[in-house]
């Protein structure tokens, strides 16, 4: 894109540094930092990758913004967060763009540490109203005239805190709900909430009809007192369900809108009401997602988060293989052929979990509940216990949400619902909001789940038919990074090359004859294993164990029981995990091998896992060096 | 009570096993068969323990439902499930009831285990519509004509579950939503949701200003057409906003009501009208809590949930010395008046946390946000991000609801909230549902927490001054049980007879010369240590070291690496924990002390912790015995 579009030659963008220089641009100066803003958004996103379409939709909401308010006196909280963009590019970091969602560059989502401008980190959804009314309580106790502004989707709508957040609004906090109704949130929006909007943005017409319903009860005759009273209470009935009755406002709330949301003169106009109506307010905006860049807006679903590329056409990439998303959506329909019980249930990620094919070929068994993780876990477990076969497929960071309804809806009731955790592991470019490396140690924990991670996509697709041809009778859970196959683990464990140890497990040497040093490991990971193991001396005096079934790990434990029992057992066993230490896997195994083993024929135990730390990515190194899980790292321990 | 009232003659309850036999009763012996319901709760509940007046107040509705559905083919989902005693009643359980809550007994909550009767098993809010809608989609994709009844008191809508499972509600579902509402959850209810509901309760009077203004609108005098179509536009805004227009009909749902939940008839023939109506629907009922029952009606608040007790009169408790959860309530006031940007924030939670006499002195500074435990905790953060200093009372299991809300929005900012949980570890009673065993678990692994668990209400106390003086700069969490002291403890870990080992442990032995066995442990299964200590032949040999600082556990590790490493170390290190192993501190322990130790250097170390069980009570045991951590379990870990 870079090299075929002219050069940006920003004038304005470049001297701001916060809101008081967006106040002092004169006014008919803002359509070209607007254009300016668009340009710079669609260069930089296009090459560093990240969240274009829906920051090209609230230009001139973010610049509105900090012309009505303060960033540094007020509270501004992006709902999600992905669409802050705009917000930095005025607040000094416009600079920093080159460096987006890369390893110790600006973050794509608004944080805390950046920039003081940024007052509440945000990266999963709905959260944004419950953190501002923290905020507006704590400027309302302190007397503070500052505003906290709050902006957000219409897909948070879907997800229950927001309207926990709702119920405890009280109107005279200095606070305002901006939504941002772009018709489409990640995917598109579904359910009640969705409706209730439509219906607010039809109010145009309920305004004339009101006008003339008033000139006809103004001139009904009165016929004595009773009916004057009751024409008056009429009236009112009639004034508070035409122009009153919404939503929001009966909630108690003021309501401002509809407007569009890409008129900048409208918007600050909405702004400055609401500051002057100086109690709780709701701005209600349609913009228009990707607005100013064609191909976004022919495309918003697909320009929503790009990868880092050169060109800004996302189609041209090589698709020859399957990601794991892919796959598992592919052999998901593939079984849902054959079994008619089987559904699939996603928190409005569709196209992110690869169901889109399930959806086309199923539509009745697809269930896509909106941002929504705890209702779409216990909603499996209802279709459970009906006798279905529910899978839910949701990203390893968001299935955080549904700790609760694993275990209090599905687990403790034994209900055998099918968990496919997408995202598993470090997602480098969206950084700690969105790493997925807690999933293990916390499903761990809970009693009667399996868990199992495949070390390629065909491996995946087996796992799941081998599952689902199995009856699986209690909870199971499969998890699978981003991305496609690493070639260097398919290579590794290609069926010719490897060891099979017992159900899910792999190695890459004789079990009859055990190297000196073991590695044992899930996921991608395994490929720094690899490479530390080729980069080693000796490298056959190292031997990977691929661990594919994570629990339990009884055949895993008896089989290491047996080596370690062995005349030449091996010395040393190094756990490799792309996950938080506490509970995991390798904390687990060392534990069970400490309560079988006496503790002199327990060989030299390290582990290298993700240790007390959400991995932010704060040096610029590599996110596995960081977090000390590299090739380097384990050929460290190779050695000493 | 038992002895107090007249025995019960109980004539048509004991004859019925299901809801075909409901539906036999000649109507006219229906009140007696209430009368008879009411008579066998007061009796039973007043005895065992459990919730009373919630019971009391849907025997009419319970009685309605059994008479219009029938439980083995429709599905009855009680939201929360503590007012499930009449439906078990009613389903061939009446003579179990002397076993209500006790161990190997009928369970307080509803339970597929226990009945083919029992749908779903609730306990935590907010969940029944979610499984519900599964169920009702189910007999949907199979073309069943069963209906799905969900059972849920207006406090339910303060949690955000309810809201998404709304979204996702649609209207071709044969699923009927009963909302019982008696102005009043587990504490007052709060916020918009309840206005929303009085709004509807209101409705007569609308229905009567309708038929006024629709005869008015009857007689407009008519000008020529553009005015009548006007005129006729306008009768139909009329109609839709006084009829029609609230919030369950805005959502496509049908709604009916409010009616009084206490008439059987009235009840009877809205089931009716919802069941032949074939589509989804809400049922609004008013309810009396305690109905029947004048001590309950009078105080419902406080026949809420009884503990097991001989009178009916639970006042007459000895209350000479403070809960933990009083004691909290208590030291939080007192420091409140000291520190002006302290907070108290409670999930619906008020009288169980102990915070009445925070809410008294600092209502302004206290923050029921309802069933909310999401919102609570994000909240929190908001509020921390001011400079405040919020804390949260939340029940351990509940807890498990903000998981991603501690990690996402708390512990990734590094933000100061400070977590009280109550209710940790076992509770018998309640079961499973209910159990705090967790929260040790996925607290471990969230970065930057610290984790406390004071061994008696006193030092509960201290350690909240002193973490208040103190100005902690991370997120925190102190834990404690329900109850009292366990005053064997305080006993034994009397300032005169304990060592302090470094900040957070006791021991009851002088470190200098450790006994050959030591018992590491936290929180009250303390006791069962001390019990089996005593118990054990030689005592003397026995050391108990009280972990108050569960996590971070450096210190604690220095002085067992130090002791480990003497001439005559400890032989034995026995761990116990009232929680679940994996992920546990017992388990962090050991695999510490196997990272910083040679192996020959580790100690026999055992553990007795919660083995991957959510600990059931299916044998007539008591509950520590049955998960292995009773004094018996650990007095064999000691002789073998």
């Amino acid at each position: 894109m870079s090299e075929e579009t002219t050069p940006i030659v920003a004038a304005i963008l470049p001297s701001i540094k916060d809101s008081r220089d967006v106040k002092n641009i004169p006014v008919e100066q803002l359509p070209t930092l607007c254009h300016e803003i668009r340009k710079t958004l669609v260069e930089k996103v296009t090459k560093c990758g990240g969240h274009l379409a829906s920051n090209l939709g609230v230009v001139e909401l973010t610049v509105a913004i900090h012309r009505v308010f303060d960033s540094l006196h007020d509270h501004i909280i992006f709902d999600v967060g992905h669409q802050s963009y705009v917000h930095k590019m005025l607040t000094g970091r416009c600079d920093q763009f080159d460096s987006l969602r890369r390893p110790g560059g600006l973050s794509g989502f608004p944080k805390r540490e950046e920039s003081p401008h940024d007052a509440f980190g945000t990266g999963h959804a709905s959260t944004s109203l419950s953190a501002g009314l923290g905020f507006a309580q704590a400027d309302l106790l302190d007397g503070k005239d500052d505003f906290t502004i709050v902006v957000l989707g219409d897909g948070a709508f879907t997800g229950g805190m927001i309207h926990e957040a709702l119920n405890n609004c009280s109107s005279d906090l200095k606070l305002i709900l901006i939504i941002n109704e772009n018709e489409m949130s990640i995917s598109k929006n579904i359910g009640h909430f969705a409706q209730e909007l439509a219906q607010l943005r039809s109010r145009p017409a309920y305004l004339r009809t009101k006008t003339a319903v008033e000139k006809i009860l103004e001139h009904i005759p009165l016929i004595g007192k009773p009916t004057r009273r009751l024409v008056s209470g009429v009236k009112n009935a009639v004034k508070e369900s035409l122009y009153g009755s919404n939503y929001f406002e009966n909630m108690g709330l003021r309501y401002l809108g509809p407007a569009d949301g890409n008129n900048l003169s409208e918007v600050e106009t909405l702004l400055r009401r609401a500051k002057n109506g100086n109690r709780a307010c709701v701005i209600h905006l349609k913009t228009v997602k990707g607005k100013g860049y064609e191909p976004a807006m022919r495309a918003p679903s697909q320009y929503h988060a790009l990868p880092p590329a050169r060109t800004g056409d996302t189609a041209a990439q090589n698709e020859t293989t399957l990601t794991f998303s892919q796959t598992f959506g592919q052999t998901l329909t593939a079984l849902a052929s054959k079994d008619e019980r089987l559904c699939a249930i996603t928190a409005a990620m569709q196209h992110g979990t690869g169901l889109i094919p399930f959806a086309k070929a199923y539509p009745n068994r697809l269930f896509d509940v909106g941002i929504a993780e705890e209702h779409a876990v216990t909603f499996a477990a209802g279709l459970c216990a009906q006798g279905y076969h529910p899978v839910v497929a949701i990203y390893s960071t968001f299935l955080q949400r549904s700790y609760d309804n694993i275990l209090h809806d599905v687990a403790l009731q034994k209900l055998p619902v099918m968990f496919c955790i997408d995202r598993a592991g470090l997602n480098a470019a969206d950084g700690p909001t969105h790493h997925g490396i807690f999933d293990v140690a916390f499903l761990m924990h809970v009693p009667g789940m399996r868990i199992y991670e495949p070390y390629n996509t065909q491996r995946l697709s087996e796992l799941l038919c081998a599952l689902q041809a199995e009856g699986y009778s209690s909870p199971v859970a499969i998890r699978y990074p981003s991305g496609k196959d690493d070639l260097t683990l398919t290579a590794h464990f290609s069926p010719d090359k490897r060891f099979s140890l017992a159900t899910g497990s792999y190695c890459d040497f004789d079990p009859e004859t055990p190297p000196s040093t073991l590695i044992l490991t899930y996921g991608r990971i395994c490929g720094e294993a690899i490479r530390a193991k080729n980069q080693y001396k000796s490298p056959e005096r190292v031997g990977i164990v691929y661990i594919e079934k994570l629990f339990p790990h009884e055949e895993l434990l008896e089989y290491l029981d047996r080596i370690l029992r062995q005349n030449h057992p091996p010395k040393k066993l190094i756990f490799l995990e792309e996950g938080i230490l506490r509970g995991g896997l390798a904390m687990n195994l060392s534990f069970a091998l400490q309560e079988r083993l006496a503790a002199k024929m327990l060989p030299d135990i390290r582990t290298l896992a993700i240790r007390d730390s959400f991995c932010v990515q704060t040096e610029n190194e590599p996110i596995f060096a960081t977090a000390r899980i590299d090739a380097a790292s384990i050929l460290y321990e190779l050695e000493h």
